[in-house]
């Protein structure tokens, strides 16, 4: 018998409740009792997690149609969901930002490391963009939008674009909660600043995830060219600028992104050593290779080519393709950066990819560093196998 | 018919030499036509390569007794291995030092990935420490040591206390070989001087492979208390305190590390903030963990407890343990920093079992960054799934 106010869900008896105890985060369809009751919750209920024998072990958000059904909220069955709740995780999560950043641009909450399963959350000084892409966050909107406030964040924006959210039946759509937004927010990084436009979705925004290799790529750029392949609003190109390149050029097929992109040069003052090209980044890496151009450092960052299981071998090909058309173009003794954000794609094949591509390219490389998304995306680490953002610093043959 | 001044040696017709000219370093003995002629060559003999159709593919050094028969040391057939093309390798090797670290502080040679197979160079300064880890590069170290000192370093030591020396059929001693070494030299870093003792061996010797670890788990410790467990020469406790750290206990089993550890943090300026405390790791561990002790961050950088396969399951045991004892170290929202230079467990392997560590001692935690060796110990990209440091950052419960 519970005084829950939360209905309870029952794993299978066969179900592997102690991985749960030790700290898995999801229960899938298949471990779960689905009953008529269960399958009949709305997506985002908050309910009791019991095993086999009835003993209760969390509180979880269901959604009876995904394969994730539940997320595990708390593991302590008695809590309650509610803005004290997410006031806390949240005050949590930024503690550990603000001790690492010095100002307020980051990754606030990173979903299930940050215990808020499939919340994210991005910090833009006084304006945060919340993508709630699980139902149970989504529900929460207005307690999280709130507590965003008391906090000091003012303007809140909604980003409801993830491709998950169709997983748990969640609208798509991209609003203003409270406070403004208008036009793009200078974003200071690694001594440069991005324009980022938090209304245009995907394509214009801003990704904190590689400030890292941004950092480690400008310190191999510095003195020298620099080519930004998938340049999006400039990440590898100003931050090398701002660290001492004599100058750099982006690559991108977005118009709006590198528009972003030279605004952000401007606000930098690094305008008269940063030029763009407007094209498909293959296309434009084979006319750099015709117009005989070598730079000294060149980034590739090209977005998702095996997002999954099934696009994992023409991914792989894909990147194998860029290592080889870029490897052309770096100068001898210079650096190429290879990244990949494939969760599908592991580091070693990633690598093995990379690596084949240089050679194919007729060039041999040293791998010098391996980086991954910062430190404001943590991972849970039963998760940590999907690290998704990978970077390889290679130095190619003089 | 060839002109080399170099002997011929042969792959057996049925080894891939594909892999081997698609940048393959090494050749094993299973791969090689091993004849009497073949197998009396002298440890570290330079050699003519050539396939199964007598095609010259590369120089290589051969020990005929070792597993790695073959190191290749330039594709090109026709190049000669004197002190010259040492030079130029070195130079090469220099060159991305000196663009990297604004010191003379670092790994100027870090064997197959610089092209120096079996050839480890360590700069502290005007002093270098060689490690000829391979016959033909412990027959080279008059040229080698003329080259270093032609480039400027003047003190070079011989370090011949590599384990994999034995299988090379080399003899075991440290000594200087040119100029002078006279007690332990002062080592900058991270804003932090180390003392090195670089005629003591691996025990009070330095290693700069964790310096980009020392520097997160710096920025992770400012304004706390630091544990560095298994501290040698107070790798990440000086670099903690040069960073904003309160104050910094440092653990080690061996007096002479400590004592080189309390010098550096006399030499820091950082003494007032430094303990350390002599024993086993482990029964320190439990002994603080008595007297109630808690740190805001807790480092264990252990010696490699699963060098080989054949300690892999016990190394792995020994790992989980020391993160269950340290994880009950750290205080609530604190930081633990866990490392590994097992060649044998695997990033994957290593990160489980740390986990596990971490939860038996009762804590979750977040992994919030994922460090290797730095950019100057780069991997040769065929070698990679060698690299043999991992350092796993958890932001552990509040």
């Amino acid at each position: 018998m519970t005084l829950s106010p939360y209905p309870v869900v029952k794993l299978k008896p066969k179900a592997d409740a102690r991985a749960i105890r030790h700290g898995a985060p999801w229960v899938f369809s298949d471990e779960l009792v689905l009953d008529r009751r269960t399958r009949a919750l709305e997506p985002g209920t908050i309910a009791v997690l019991a095993d086999g024998e009835r003993q209760e072990m969390a509180l979880v958000a269901i959604t009876p149609a995904s394969r994730i059904t539940c997320r595990i909220l708390d593991r302590d069955p008695a809590a309650r969901i509610d803005a004290e709740w997410l006031r806390r995780r949240i005050a949590t999560a930024m503690a550990m930002r603000e001790h690492l950043y010095d100002a307020p641009f980051y990754r606030l909450v990173h979903a299930e490391a940050d215990g808020l399963p499939g919340m994210v959350i991005d910090r833009f000084g006084d304006t945060a963009v919340v993508q709630p892409n699980a139902a149970w966050a989504d529900r929460l909107m207005p307690e999280i939008t709130a507590v965003l406030q008391e906090m000091g964040i003012a303007n809140i924006v909604r980003n409801g674009s993830g491709r998950t959210r169709s997983l748990e039946g969640l609208e798509e759509f991209i609003r203003v909660e409270a406070g403004a937004v208008e036009g793009p927010v200078p974003v200071p990084m690694n001594g440069a600043t991005y324009m980022a436009d938090l209304l245009g979705g995907q394509k214009t925004g801003l990704f904190y995830d590689q400030r890292p290799n941004h950092a480690f790529a400008a310190r191999l750029g510095r003195g020298g060219s620099v080519l930004d392949v998938f340049s999006h609003v400039g990440g590898f190109a100003l931050a090398a600028l701002a660290q001492g390149a004599t100058e750099a050029l982006a690559v991108d097929g977005s118009a709006p992104a590198l528009e972003l992109a030279e605004q952000g040069a401007r606000e930098s003052g690094l305008a008269d050593r940063f030029t763009t090209r407007k094209g498909d980044a293959f296309d434009e890496m084979t006319a750099l290779a015709e117009e005989g151009r070598k730079f000294d450092l060149v980034v590739c960052d090209p977005p998702a080519f095996a997002p999954g299981k099934k696009s994992l071998e023409a991914g792989l090909r894909a990147y194998e393709r860029v290592a080889r058309l870029a490897a052309g173009l770096v100068a001898p003794g210079g650096y190429l950066v290879l990244c990949s954000c494939s969760h599908a794609a592991d580091l070693a094949r990633f690598r093995q990819a990379s690596t084949r591509g240089i050679g194919r390219g007729g060039r041999l490389g040293q791998l010098i560093h391996t980086g991954f998304a910062g430190p404001d995306h943590p991972m849970h680490p039963q998760l940590a196998e999907s690290g998704y953002l990978k970077a390889l610093f290679y130095r190619l043959d003089g």
